[in-house]
């Protein structure tokens, strides 16, 4: 099941239906038609077939789908009990606010160490871990096998030390916040870049042009 | 040229058009060719020119695009100018980071009021703008004529809110932290969802599938 050939629009999918089919599980639903589970998530019924069909029989025909086997499957997929050991490069107000408000845990990842460049966070607890010096990451890269980083640095920052996380960190997967473009120099590793002003441009588009709607 | 339609695709590619040019800027350049933009950038150098095409003719054939007049337009079309009206709801520790962090007058909001519900938050000070109670943002809408809100709150609160978000407050537009799908209760306002576990999840997904690749 999992060695067979996923395409990407597909895995931006998942993480959907895993969140959908988490808030169903939680209202006390056992099962769900592919036209209704459509319909709360506006998008075809055939498509929401079509995707699962990626992964084998999980609807039989006119019984709809188990939700809780169907999330806890795709959980598989994704990975959400993997525990990947992971940093957090960048305690600032943003990476506090991430380690303080996400279950990076129920996610796929491990928090196992936390790094700023700054002295006066030094020995400062988040998440129940000690704030380290950023002179120390790559020792502990390397002490620890760490697969992935969660970058709250500004762009400088990540651009004159990404040959570091890379190539001695050994660092594979990115969640980046830096704005830094890691997979123009490292197209090999795994990036997933949070834009925050290219979503509020978006919005404001969308916001003047409502009214040429009506 | 605004009155012309305009396919989501393109709107979504519109902001990161506008990074790419910015950074660029930054650097001192002045002209980029389609196809060195498109290098930059990971796309097709006819579908930048598809894209810009939308929007009349920036480039000249053998000239490239003038990038700081480029950005300027695209810019103009997304409406980074507008100063839209807006309010910070929910000064947690993800609303402050968000209220610190970003330059949301660059990007076409001006917001001018935040509000919590949490008494002991009243009168803090952020962004130069006092916390207010979140009993007066009924009020407050009415008198300001708010055009959009950042939803910083959590999904039962924001579920129980927005009746009196869209039709007492009249906001059209939600830069929506909170998890609840306000386009299904609502779908003629204009929403960006950002949900950190979606991107989360598919980079977990990435990274254990990265060996599959090589």
């Amino acid at each position: 099941m999992g060695s067979k050939y996923i395409s990407t629009s597909v895995i931006r999918r998942l993480p959907r239906y895993f969140r959908f089919l988490n808030s169903l599980k939680q209202t006390g639903m056992i099962r769900i038609s592919s036209s209704e589970l459509a319909e709360r998530m506006g998008i075809s019924a055939s498509q929401i077939r079509q995707d699962l069909n990626c992964f084998g029989g999980f609807g039989q025909q006119g019984y709809g789908y188990n939700i809780e086997k169907l999330q806890a499957e795709i959980g598989k997929i994704l990975g959400v009990d993997r525990g990947l050991k992971t940093v957090l490069i960048g305690a600032g107000n943003l990476g506090q606010t991430l380690a303080q408000s996400i279950e990076f845990e129920k996610r796929g990842f491990n928090i196992i160490g936390i790094f700023d460049k700054k002295e006066a966070l030094f020995g400062e607890v988040l998440r129940g871990l000690p704030i380290r010096s950023a002179d120390d990451l790559e020792d502990f890269c390397k002490e620890n096998h760490v697969d992935a980083a969660i970058l709250c640095i500004p762009f400088k920052e990540a651009a004159a030390n990404i040959d570091s996380y890379v190539k001695t960190c050994g660092i594979r997967g990115f969640w980046n916040f830096s704005h830094y473009n890691i997979n123009e120099k490292y197209p090999e590793v795994a990036v997933e870049n949070v834009h925050f002003n290219d979503s509020l441009m978006t919005l404001c588009y969308r916001v003047i042009n409502l009214d040429k709607k009506d």
